[in-house]
């Protein structure tokens, strides 16, 4: 529990209201009960805020100033909702420092001393591990692998020979990073798997959803760049490089060898074909099928993507065949 | 083995031939040999009946009486076939109660007398299961989750804080719930991560297969209602809310902010968009992508989807179109 | 380190240059260093080779033969490569023969002297394990599960009751083998899961990616046959049947029932309906959806799948018409 007043100075906001008001919790406009504190970050949500059963809300400072409940008015209102959940002790601790009596750390590992490895985790000889960086349970990290400072590793992930984590990197539960890709050439007797002796880099603040695999490079390195960030049961085959800030959306399929600028948003179930080299700020829609050159500042959509607008008029274009043809069918009719 | 009388009266059937025949096995039509048992659920099979190598049959009681070899008239005949797999002990058994040696088990934890814990597992603080249920090995299970009466929760799950399972909900291998949601704001060095506070809610008979993931809300909860069944590899994001008896197969996604109605029914590597509201008893076809608003009992497809009958006619309309294009061009040719 | 010659040697090669050039490494063309072998497998890669800082190249013998500087010829450059990958010692090691202390495994499973069962594996009853296989860390093996010869179980794999490995299969990190089918039929109070009393086998040489998950069959068997390869998350359901050689890339999801014919290659994210029946050396293009029966030799395209020609005249006609459409609607302006 926090005082409003208390609150509002921690973000650096402006409070109109009285600032001794309990607040207890965070909740959205709808669910939020009587102690809670709620967020309108768009002046379409002033109707349902006017509604709401919360105590106060963390407006957005853009946003008109006749709204008369009690506020705190800031910048980056969900960002400083982030940092009162964070006072308020709502926000998932980080495990105690320490390395539990079932995990396994090789002799030559070198830990921080403030690290936190949990049970049953497994990690190799010459692993290294940097200042509060923290594994879950059942991890397994193989020879060498060089984690930085800040790092949550969550249960079950594996982190194969090769890998690197900058600092404050999230690896998602049983997230798999750096396993060979999937190259094969025929042979004599049937596909031959080609040895992968590349390496993987996520680099800071990269963060990995559950269930993804990067896969490492064949040689060379597949690259994610500062702030990339992925979701859940995504595939980025070996030797890509994906630039800053880009986020690829849930199941997105990157083949191999793809490049991808900074600044991108791919949306969910897209798939990237091998080789693909798309530009910087370029946005594909969701479930599309992207391949080939992309210049930046692109919006694309469908299979084959192409310019979103361009798509758009292809649907239009075929419901009007279809009708067309439908009609034509009927008053064919006997 | 068992008789095939004892079979016939245990699932309630009208049996047609002699009753001391032995039944060993069960099988499909095409695979049986001379002890088992084969289900035939319609009338289309009763040719591929006349010629199997089952010892008997078990029909659906609606299909023609015309049927000559031996065999159990039953009204859910598959249902019944699940009954009779028991009695003959071939489905998979549940592991004895007990907590294994290996497996790390709070004292604040609370488990019924017959819980089964595997190897390997680790039960954190608060934590309180219910009669009968099962944990395998190398399960993670969080502070404070609830699992409730005849659960079954696979290999390597991880069962995230805030998370609960209502009775005789199944969660696959790898499965993640409750893990934060892909909710991200813009910030002064790149994007934020939003703290996800809230809640994942299986309800009673929820299934969820090997490698899926559903997210917990930002606030609130994400839930899946009684019934509700997902295959493999399954995304659901934050804050969804799915009904009673859906169904969502494999590879399907669906973003944050998700209603989909009760009695639906989602194909393999279906999308659905965040914030779509789906109506009841809608079927959405495989590969399909969904967004906005659906009103009840339609049968959806393609991306984006629409009526299956209006995607099929434009599928149609297009052919045609190109095959007249193909020839006007192949008249163009010198 | 090694000496070209001896490299060449090795592998059968013929050499143009000095044999006691020291070679250190392996790398790309482009980012090969001063001690590296980098192969050319084609003779559009002949100019980055001349360009190259690479110490020497391994070169396929089909490619004319004006390239001057020190090179291995041979008919399989890659293959030729992973051997010398080998001999430098650059391939990951096979794990030291031995069971771990932590592993459990159980009085009644038969392994071969020199197999390596790592740190929490859990192996269980009447297991069978063959010469020279090796289970990594976190590997659940349930009752009466057989693996053969020189197999490779990555870390988290869980093979269910009913699974078997020929020789030298390969499972990935967090693959989860021999789960249930997703097959309900209606019942009473909601869908009631049927028992998969069936089985998975993987024949010689088969390859399943990262998270990837086959299930087992409802009765009889999911078959996959020698050198089938799965890339990462992908999904084979109950009773499928893949013919020898055949490849599927991420992401990819099979239904149930499906037959894939021999030396088949399925792109990323494709989606094949249950019962599918799918010929011999077919070609699914990435995303494609695919339903029905498909003769031999066709290369398809699209959801629904058809002749990537005709997929691709369609879109072209789409296009036109778009434009037509899109000129016609300016012309009616104002």
């Amino acid at each position: 529990m926090a005082k409003l007043g208390e609150l509002s100075a921690a973000v650096g906001g402006k409070l109109l209201g009285p600032p001794g008001t309990d607040i207890t919790g965070v909740s959205s406009l709808l669910e939020a009960g009587s102690g809670d504190l709620a967020p309108v970050d768009t002046d379409k949500y002033l109707g349902l805020a006017r509604d709401s059963k919360a105590a106060a809300f963390i407006v957005d400072g853009r946003i008109d100033a006749g709204f008369r409940r009690p506020h705190i008015r800031v910048a980056y209102p969900l960002v400083a909702l982030n940092r009162i959940i964070e006072i308020l002790g709502l926000s998932r601790q980080r495990p105690a420092p320490g390395i539990h009596l079932t995990a396994l750390v090789h002799a030559t590992a070198v830990l921080a001393p403030d690290v936190s490895v949990g049970p049953y985790c497994v990690v190799a000889a010459g692993v290294r591990i940097g200042r509060a960086s923290a594994l879950a349970s059942h991890v397994h990290v193989e020879k060498g692998v060089a984690i930085g400072e800040e790092c949550e590793v969550a249960p079950g992930a594996v982190l194969c020979e090769g890998v690197t984590l900058m600092n404050r990197v999230r690896i998602g539960a049983h997230a798999v990073l750096g396993r060979p890709g999937f190259g094969y050439v025929p042979g004599p007797e049937g596909p031959v798997h080609l040895h992968h002796v590349g390496r993987v880099l996520l680099e800071d603040d990269v963060h990995i959803g559950a269930g993804s695999a990067v896969d490492r490079a064949r040689y060379g390195v597949t690259r994610l760049s500062r702030h990339v960030k992925l979701d859940n049961l995504v595939q980025v085959g070996h030797n890509c490089v994906i630039g800053e800030r880009s986020m690829l959306c849930g199941q997105v399929g990157v083949a191999g060898s793809v490049r991808i600028g900074i600044d991108c948003l791919v949306g969910g179930q897209a798939g990237i074909a091998d080789h693909t080299v798309i530009g910087d700020r370029v946005r594909v829609g969701a479930q599309s099928g992207v391949f080939g050159v992309v210049e930046a500042d692109q919006d694309l959509f469908g299979t084959p993507a192409r310019a979103r607008r361009a798509a758009m008029r292809e649907q239009i274009a075929l419901r009007r065949l279809a009708e067309k043809d439908g009609a034509a069918g009927d008053s064919d009719a006997p």
